[in-house]
């Protein structure tokens, strides 16, 4: 902030008060609210009429970068290698198939619109809004997502002897320990300036508030965290539980993920997805650009046909053997790098070492169909997460049909390097195993409610080959921007050229970029050719 | 837990360890878990057979009532003042039309699925397996409602400058003070017994997760609480906004209320709701029970024709002028106490004491069409509340609907006594005109896209009322045990009859409790009759 502004609020607050200043600061944009959502960038009607341009996977990135150019009057054509749109964007259903390196596992479950596995994405943060604005645009109905439920399990074998905990005992009780903490330091005068000057009934009435503490400024439990009888009619009158021992909670591993999990930025509320899956974005994508998209086109070699523009592409359908190749004044790669790495393509080395730098998340899911959802049926939870310390890391309850016969659960999602890998290592049928021993440290005897079990090992997934990209700080010192720049007439775009990598958003935003990069070398490269006519 | 429990815990625990001694406690019962939810009484098939029951209001406890007999084969007409089922369980839409006693007002909106407005009920916490449970019988599609969403606004005229506050600011940059003073007190060795032998560095770590510490314990803002700039892609990093001033939350009125109100164990995630409206519940119950339930039946006397069986109840239709009775064995009132208190009926004086003891809420809701979803647009708010100190005290956004071009938004709801009665007090047309002016602190300039107002204050609704009853503790113990008795023939239910008032929870256990013991007095009272042949 200038001291020229400031000066100017302090002239306002002289003059108007404090509701005055507060309204300047606001007008200048000094508070705290991100600058709305500008939109996909504004090229001129007309602009790309005459610019030829391949764009190569037909995953969210390529799809907006194909729509945004091709509404400018660029000649677009989206290469992809499968038969489908999407990408990592994908909802698996009946009578789908996985194919994975090792081997295809149909996809054996009931037909419902509800009866569906988001392998990939499957939230949407709402302050993503590029990827919401598309959802719009594209007419994708969508609905609340419960994200984090209070009703929930939290384990760890190592704690509570193992036994599963509600998520709201643990998240509500620790609440409750923590105000009961503060307070003993604001009795024991422990508040430094600037806040030293705090009423201090109202400060302890204020922790009071948030802990659920009782008039002594004890925490004793509370109702949030969790009732041993719940009131009802007749002479139910109700039962607050005992609290949880914070030595155990401080013990678990709750703290290290899952207590604060629903407050983190892109994950707090409100939490959206598609109705129908995530899938239905991709799809949509994908009827709009009709045949401005090429299936069964697996790129093979990526040539440079001119120094700032011209590129050959040679591809190949591996179905049915032909092979071909396109042309174009410029490229946008969306593929991931684990596949860019792998294509013989005229890229400088420092373009190669820049897609060699971030590393990859080996991510996996499972999913099993339910006969019985004795999740809602047994334990109220509606849609959420539990989590374990075991290799499953974390059960989603589906969201998708509350109340029907069946429903599809999530029993696994891994993402670390250990237990990503071990995922991908194991055929499908132990990974099935394995998990429902896992989860039946949650829910005994849920084996016999789940059959049918599919799960998608990222690393094995052909044209994707990993989960999402985690740029390290240094590699995203000295990486980064050369992905960013492009090289000659291609152009990167995809969550990993983002800071909003592992989300559809990072994908969305990059596509933007890229397309606006793009127009910007069209506008200088076509600016001299109409200054000499 | 008696003696010998404990040894038998204590010696399975030094047999198997403490896992052991944990599954043999939730085996017990003994660990916090609420006991799960028994379902409607069970009643023998047939044994209702030759047993007339009136039911009084089609509301959601006379319409279980209705359905619990009818399955044991009671003979059961429930009579219903209106000419809809439901009761307080309604939802607006398009042509239907609002009557208070001071007027009426025709619902001048758009037809649609989602644009509906629930005057009365309109959450369903997870944990209300009663009326959940209908719904799954019913067949009523329910989804997820945003209840607290971080993107929503906290306003308080004497705070902050009067400017509005997001959600996630105020909650997390609370937990990230809290957490703070609370380090301090570990720091000062304020750890009392039976923590005092926590490893401190482990309980640091603990406080620096739950409120997003730095590595020295001091809270400096998190993305938790908000973006000043969201990462994006191209050389969009993103940067944390600075935190809310600790002084300024404290002075505020956020924390009393608004900034726990998703942790209060009605209030938690998951919250539902049906699909189309809450009313889709009575409208579902209605169908069922078809022309067991009659309606324009205003009842205006409640005679007793008999010791403990035997009644007549009059009615008048106040459309046609039509007067008649009706008479059966026993009479299951559902009525609101308000309504009651002015029917000529067959009471003893402590009976009429009893209806007269508890308080009732008298609150009431305004709704708009807005033309134009800019909650969404604006803003990323999708469903969930904003709060203000003005008198409409919260804004509702809806959950149905989201992306669509109109919605309708809930732009008050009071239920004080003060905001309640000076609410009812107003015409509509005013009540609006101080919503708009209200609302427009938190979204100034709302008035435009807002029009057509609908509200409904409950002091006014004919056959209701007022909202929903509250027992203090002394009536409590005096009052409710003698509604809970019922007298003679006549029983009693509705939400005001349990110890969940305020929710049709209530509602449904209060009528299954009545209907248990009308099985009861009917067992009782055939027992002899049997005897004797």
């Amino acid at each position: 902030m200038s001291v020229t502004r400031r000066r100017l609020i302090h002239l306002v607050g002289r003059a108007g008060g404090i509701s005055a200043a507060y309204r300047t600061m606001a007008a200048m944009g000094l508070l705290a609210a991100p600058a709305a959502y500008a939109g996909p960038p504004a090229l001129p009607a007309g602009s790309g009429a005459g610019s030829k341009v391949l764009i190569l996977g037909a995953g969210i990135a390529g799809m907006v970068a194909a729509l945004e150019l091709g509404r400018a009057g660029y000649d677009c054509t989206v290469l992809e290698a499968r038969g489908r749109a999407g990408g990592r964007n994908w909802s698996l259903r009946a009578s789908d198939v996985v194919e994975e390196t090792g081997g295809r596992q149909p996809v054996a479950w009931d037909a419902g619109e509800h009866l569906y596995f988001n392998p990939g994405p499957a939230r949407l943060p709402y302050d993503h809004q590029g990827i919401l604005g598309y959802c719009r645009e594209l007419g994708v109905a969508l609905e609340v997502l419960c994200n984090d439920n209070r009703a929930a399990f939290m384990h760890d074998d190592a704690a509570f002897a193992g036994a599963p905990q509600r998520n709201g005992a643990v998240v509500n009780d620790t609440r409750g320990y923590i105000a009961e903490l503060a307070a003993k330091a604001v009795d024991a005068g422990l508040l430094d300036q600037p806040v030293s000057d705090i009423d201090k009934e109202r400060l302890r009435a204020f922790l009071r508030a948030f802990g659920a503490l009782e008039a002594d400024l004890v925490y004793r439990g509370s109702a949030r965290a969790g009732l041993a009888e719940l009131p009802g009619a007749g002479t139910q009158s109700g039962r607050i539980a005992a609290p949880l021992d914070l030595r155990a909670i401080v013990a678990s591993e709750f703290w290290q993920g899952p207590m604060q999990f629903g407050e983190l930025h892109t994950m707090q509320a409100t939490m959206l997805q598609p109705v129908g899956g995530m899938g239905r974005i991709g799809e949509a994508f994908g009827r709009m650009l009709g045949e401005r998209i090429v299936y069964r086109r697996e790129i093979t070699d990526i040539r440079r046909t001119g120094e700032a523009r011209g590129a050959r592409v040679l591809w190949r359908d591996a179905r049915s053997g032909e092979r071909g190749a396109a042309e174009a004044d410029y490229v946008i790669c969306t593929l991931p790098c684990p596949v860019l790495r792998g294509i013989d393509a005229d890229f400088s080395p420092a373009l190669r070492a820049a897609l060699a730098a971030p590393a990859y998340v080996p991510a996996g899911k499972i999913a099993f169909q339910a006969e019985r959802r004795f999740w809602e049926q047994d334990h109220n939870i509606y849609g959420g997460i539990s989590w374990t310390s075991r290799d499953i890391t974390q059960i989603w309850y589906p969201t998708a049909g509350l109340h029907a016969p069946k429903g599809i659960l999530v029993a696994g999602y891994v993402w670390s390097d250990r237990e990503g890998e071990a995922f991908a290592a194991k055929p499908p049928a132990r990974r099935a195993a394995d998990a429902l021993a896992d989860a039946a440290h949650i829910h005994p005897g849920c084996a016999q409610a789940l059959g049918n079990a599919v799960s998608v090992a990222w690393p094995n997934i052909p044209f994707t080959g990993s989960a999402w990209a985690e740029w390290s700080r240094a590699t995203r010192k000295q990486y980064y921007p050369v992905l960013l720049a492009g090289e000659g007439p291609f152009l990167f775009a995809g969550e990993h050229v983002s800071y909003v990598t592992g989300w559809q958003e990072g994908a969305v935003l990059s596509a933007h970029v890229a397309v606006a990069a793009l127009a910007e070398r069209v506008r200088r490269a076509g600016a001299p050719a109409r200054a000499s006519p």
